[in-house]
C-alpha cells in the first residue's frame, strides 16, 4: 500500500488525548509519510480524564476545558496533525445516540472519505464513554455509506475500514491485537506528543513502556529484529484483498 | 507484497483433495504470479475421504489410493501446481504426534522457508483429522524456527505467517475469516481441479457456490466490485507490519 | 410437532425484504401445511435498503417507500402471506426503545398468541437496525408474558419460543445455526418471491446459493439425502420437550 | 479481611426480592459480623415480578406495591438489614440512562463509601430490566470515582469491588461463579427471608435449592467439609491484593 | 418423534455411575416408551470414583471393582435397561486413543445403529476422564459412518445425533444447556437407581436437587406447567428438521 | 491468610527460566514471609528456549543444559528458592502424557500438600510445551486427591488452588488476569534473578515492564497508590471462601 497526500485517515477520539495514547506512533507515521489524517477529539474529559488538573484549588470546568484543549492541540502539533477538530460533547457520561450527531459525523466522513477510521475498540470495562464512541462511528459510517440517507451537499461514500484502539487494560476487554503497526520511526515524536498532557502524567511511562513491549511483540511475530515499538489495533471486519498478508 | 519466484509457500492438506476445495484458487494465483508453492499430501484419504469410490464393487485400498493420487496429481496440474508430495498416512483416524512424523515437516520448512504456511484451522467438528493436521503443524513450525532443536543438514528457520483453511461448515468450527482473498482471475482453474474429484463429486458444486458467496462478502466489505470469487482463511498469529491492513 | 391452522407464527421483520431472504422457505411451508404466519415489516428500508432504486435521478423517499411497499406486498404473495403488516418506522437508524412502540409489539403478540416469533438474531455486525430490532422484540415479548403488565383489552400470553435470522455475513455475527429448516418443498417459492425485489437483485443469486448451502448442511448433518435447501436459525432459549432433538 | 461497622457494602437491587433470593446469606452474614449493609430497591417489580398478586381478581397497582414493598421490608428485616431504600422506579421495561438517575447513584456511592457493590450480572437472557441495572450501577460507579464530576456536597470516592448476582438460570446467561460464599451460618435467615415473599412462593423451594447445590460446589473445591450453603458471584474486575486467593 | 422398539439409543458412560446420575431419568424414559437402550460402561471407576469405598480398612481393588460393577447392574436394572456392557478400561487416568478401543466402539455403533448417542459433554474442568471419553465416542462415530473404514462383519452406519451429559459444575465447564428432557414421569425410578451406589452417597440428594432446579427451567421456557423434573444435555451438531423446534 | 512455614506452594516449571519470568516476584514475596516454596523444573529448555547460547560456535547440548541449569540455580538463590528439582525431561517438544511421568508428580503433591500449584495456563499459542504441561499438572493434581488411586508410601490430599502463570503474549492466548498479585516489595529480587539468564538477555527488560504494567493495573484497580509492581495469574477454579474478595 502506497501512502500518499490522497491517504485520508480520520482519527475519532472519545477524549482529548486518546487518539495520543493509543494511536500516536501511527498517525505520526501516516502523516510524515504524506498521508492526511484528521482528528476529531469528541470531548476534552472535562470531567472524567483531567483528574491531576482538579487537585488544584478553585479548579473550574471552564479552566480545565480550556487546558486540556491546548494540551490536546499542542500534542497534535508534536504529531504533524494540521486537522484538528473539538466537537465539545460532554464526557462522563456520553450521550450519542440521538440522530443529529450521527448525521454530523456521517457527513463529516462522506466529505473527507477516509481510506480507514481509528477510533475506541468494541469494549472497555473501565469507561463508559468509549464504549459509546465506539457504537456512535459504527453507526455513522453505515449512514455515510447508503445512499438512500440522504443529507445535503454529500454523497454516499464506500465502505471504510475500521480499526479498534487498545484499551487501557486490554485483556479484561477482551482485546486482541488484529494488525500491530511497527511505529519505532516515530516512537519519539510519541513520548514528545504524551509529554504535553499535565492531567495525565502518570500515563506517559505506562505508554512508552507498552510501545515496548508491543514492540517486543511485533519482533517475535514477524522475525524483523528493526521492530521496536509498535501499537496494536483490533479491526472490526476481515481483511480483503489480493494476497495472505 | 510483490510475488515473485523467491515466494515460497508451504500447503499442508490432510487429504488428497482439502487443498483444492479450501485454497485452489490461491494457490493458483500464486503460481500465476511467480511463486513457488509446495504442497504436501498427508494422507490420500483413502479410508475417510473416498465415499463413492468404496460403493463400486470389488473396491480395493489399493485400487482407491490408486485413484485418489491420480486424481489429486491431476488437479495439482490444473492449478499449476509442479511440486506435489504425497507422504501416505494413514486417515481416518491420523496420528501425527511422534517425534520422527513432527521432525521430517520441521526439516521441510527449515529447507523450503516458506514465507506462509497454509493448513487446516484449529477445529473442524467433523473430520478429527483435520484438527490434529493443525496440532503437527504448528509443533512442527516451533520446532522449526528454534536453533536448539538439531536436524542434521538444516538450519532453523524464521517465524512463519500461518493460516487456517475455511472446513466444510464453517459456524458450527467457529471459523471467523480473517483474510479473504480474491480469486476471481483463477476460479476457472479451481472448477477444472475440482472436476478431478470423482469420490466427491458432491462437493464440487458445493465449493464453487462457497466461492462466490467468499466473493460476494469480499465486495461487500471492501467496496471492490471487481470482486467475484474469493477464499476465507484464519490467521494464527496478529499481522505485523507497516500499515493499516 | 402437528402443523395446524392454530399455529400462529410470527415475524418481525426489520425492512421490506429481510424476511423473504431469511426466512422465506420456512415461513412458505408453514404456510402451506396450514399454519398462519403474520409477518410485520417494521420499516420499508428506504433510507437503508433501497440502494438501487435510489440511483434513478429524481428519486423520491415517497416513490421508494411506494416501490418497496409493494415489492414485499407482492413478495409475500408469493409466499402465501395473508398477513402482513408495515409499521413504518424510519430506519438507518432505528428507534425502538421507547414505551409505546415496545408496547404496540407486546399488544400484537398477547392478541396474535404465537408458537413462534422469527426474527432479526442477536448480532448484525454490518447493520445496527437488525441489532435494534432483535433488542425490541425481545422486551416486547418480556412483556407480554407479564400478568402485571396491563394493556387495555388484553391477557398475558404464555412464553413462546424465539428464533433468529441468519445475517448477511454469519461467521462475523457469530451466528452459529442451532435449527436448520428443510425447504426443499418451498425452495421454487422463495426464487420467485426474492425475485420481487429490485432494489436489491444482487442478493437473489446470493439467497440462492445460501440456501442450497445450508441444504448440504442438512443432508450431512442428518444423513436424509431428500435435503437439498434449507434455512438457518438460531435459538434464543434452549430447547425443552419431551424427546431428544 | 476483617468485618467490621466500617465496612460498608452496597447492594442494588433491580425488583423487591432480588436481593434476598440471590444475595441473601452473603448480606446476612456481612451484618452479623458487623458490616453496614444497604440496599436499594430501584423498583418493586410490580409489572414484573408479581405475576401470583395479580392473579387475584380486582388487583391494583397500588395494592401490588404496597404489598410488595411490605414483604421486602419483612424479608429485610429477617437478614437484620436496618438500611433499606426504595427508589420507585418503573420495572419493565426499566429506563436507566438519563443523568439524573446516575448522578442519583453516584451521590450515594460518594457519601456512603462502600468496600464493595453487589448487584446484577452483565447478562440475564430472561429479564431485560436486569441488565439495565447491571450498566445503570457501573456507570454511577465511574463518576462516583471522578473528581472532575462535581456533585454538590460530595467528594470523589475511590475504585469499589463490583460483585454480580447469579440469575434464575445462570448458564444461558454465560454465568461462571468466580466468587463462591459460604453461607452455611446464615442459611435459616434467608429462608426465613424467602417466605415472606408471596406473590413468588414458587422461587422459594428453588433458591433454597441452589444454595446447597453451591454449597456441594464449595464443599467440592475447597476440600472443607464444613461448607453446606452458599452463593456464586461474577466479579467485574481481577483480584488485586498481597497473596493468591 | 414416534419412539418405539426401533428406536436404538446409545449411552456411553465413562464410570460406572455416570450415566444413572447425567441421564438417568431420560435413558428410563425412553425405555418406558419402548426403546432399546444399550449402555457401556467404560470402566468402574475403580481409582476414580469410588473414594467411600476405599475408606473401609483392607479395602482392595478387587472387591472395590465387584462392587461398583453390582451397584451399576443394580441400578441399571432399576431404570430398566436390559443391556448393559463393561468394558473394565482402567480409570484416572483413562487412554482411549490406540485404534483398537477406537475401532472396537465403532464396530458397536455399526452393529446397533443408534438414533442417538448420549456421552460426556466436551469439558469437565475436574475430570479428564470425562474429556477423553468424549473424543473417544466422536472419533468412533467418525469412523463409523465412513464407508472406507473396513471393520469385517459390518457395514458404515449412518450420521447420528450425539448429545454431552450435563457435568458436575456445569458453569466452569461451559456448559450450556441445549436439550432439556422432561423426566417427571420417570423421576421416581431415578431416585431408585441413584441410591443402589454407596460409594457416592452425597451425590444421591445433590443430582435430585440438580433435576428439580432443571424442571423448574423446563417449566419456565416453555410455559408448560407439569413439567417438574428435568435432565439437560449439550447438542453436538445442530438441530436439522422439518419444523422449528 | 496469614503465611507462614507451612504455607507450602509448589511451582511447576516447563523450561528452567519460566518460574523467575512468570512468578518471581510471588515466589519471593511468599519465601520471605515465611512459605515453603518448591520449583520443579521440568527440562531446562536445551533446545527450545536457549537460542542464545546456541549461536556460540561448537556449543553442545551438554554444555547448554549445564549453563541452563547452573543460570536456573542462581536464579533461585536470588528468590531465596532452597528446593528446586530439575526432572530433566526433552523440550520442544514434550511429552507428558505417560503413567509414569502423571504418578510421578501425583506422588510429589500428596507428600508435599501443596495449598496453591502454580503452573502454565490454559494456552500458550506460541509455546506447545507449556499446553503440556497445564495438562499434565491437571492430571496429576486429580490423580493426587483420589484415595482410589494408590501410590505406595502417600495417602490422597486434598484439593488445592491452582494458577496459571501469564503468557508471553497474553491477549492471543486468551489470557485473562483474574488474581493480581503486588510484588512491589521484591521486585528487585526478581531483577536481580532475571539477570542470570544469558540465553534470554532479551527477555529481562520485557518482564521487568511487564510487571510495571501489571503494577498500573493493580493500582487502578485497587486504588492502593502503593502498589507500583506486580504479577497477574488466572485461576482453574472460583474461589471459595467466607468473604467477598
Amino acid at each position: 500500500m502506497e501512502i500518499n497526500e490522497k491517504s485520508n485517515v480520520l482519527v475519532v477520539s472519545g477524549h482529548a488525548a486518546d487518539y495520543v495514547w493509543r494511536a500516536g506512533g501511527t498517525i505520526a507515521k501516516y502523516i510524515k509519510h504524506g498521508a492526511h489524517v484528521k482528528v476529531i477529539v469528541l470531548s476534552c474529559g472535562v470531567r472524567g480524564e483531567s483528574n491531576d488538573l482538579w487537585k488544584q484549588p478553585g479548579q473550574t470546568a471552564e479552566s480545565v476545558l480550556k487546558m486540556r484543549k491546548s494540551e490536546s492541540m499542542a500534542a497534535a502539533k508534536c504529531l504533524g496533525i494540521t486537522d484538528l477538530e473539538f466537537w465539545d460533547y460532554q464526557d462522563y457520561y456520553m450521550h450519542l445516540d440521538d440522530d443529529d450527531k450521527i448525521e454530523r459525523l456521517a457527513t463529516t466522513i462522506r466529505n473527507f472519505k477516509p481510506i480507514h477510521i481509528i477510533t475506541h475498540g468494541e469494549l472497555d470495562l473501565l469507561n463508559p464513554d468509549h464504549d459509546e464512541v465506539n457504537k456512535f462511528v459504527f453507526k455513522a459510517s453505515v449512514l455515510a455509506i447508503s445512499n438512500g440517507v440522504k443529507i445535503s451537499g454529500t454523497e454516499a461514500s464506500t465502505q471504510t475500514r475500521i480499526f479498534g484502539f487498545e484499551p487501557h487494560q486490554p485483556e479484561i476487554c477482551n482485546f486482541k491485537p488484529e494488525v500491530i503497526i511497527d511505529i519505532t520511526e516515530t516512537m519519539e515524536m510519541k513520548k514528545v506528543a504524551m509529554n504535553c498532557f499535565m492531567a495525565q502524567s502518570h500515563l506517559i511511562e505506562y505508554y512508552a513502556m507498552r510501545a515496548f513491549v508491543r514492540g517486543n511483540h511485533a519482533k517475535r511475530l514477524s522475525g524483523n529484529q528493526s521492530y521496536k515499538f509498535a501499537e496494536a489495533f483490533t479491526r472490526r471486519f476481515p481483511y480483503v484483498g489480493d494476497w495472505l498478508v
